[in-house]
């Protein structure tokens, strides 16, 4: 089973990074891109079959290790 | 208009953040979790309207800047 866990920054939380990248965007000469934000992405492959249990395991995984849930959210996605 | 666009590394190219994060799984006692690999995400506000303008801007944003098209994949998601 695959799964894919989608970590971003809450809203109000700085990202410079994605500021960055903005400005580089604009420099590139790409007109009309507004707010750019970063996130993180962890493809995960689970050798069980039971989705219920996958989904549990993965959002402990998030909690627990992957994000940070005082400044990010997180999403999980199976299939 | 909102966009998402996701940055994973090819197959068959090393991830030793994917290895260490799979270990330190392990080492917190999830089982049954195999190969995990780490990518990017980017959330991109575009002011404009049109959706083939923006397609086409989003791949050149990621051929020129997002991405390292010798190791990494994109795909790109609008709306």
């Amino acid at each position: 089973m695959k799964a894919r866990i989608t970590v971003t920054l809450k809203n109000g939380v700085l990202d410079p990074q994605g500021k960055a990248i903005e400005h580089a965007l604009s420099g590139l000469g790409f007109d009309g891109v507004g707010q750019v934000r970063q996130g993180k992405v962890f493809d995960i492959e689970l050798t069980g079959t039971d989705k219920t249990k996958a989904e549990t395991d993965l959002k402990a995984m998030c909690d627990k290790l992957l994000a940070n849930t005082v400044i990010e959210n997180y999403s999980v996605a199976i299939g």
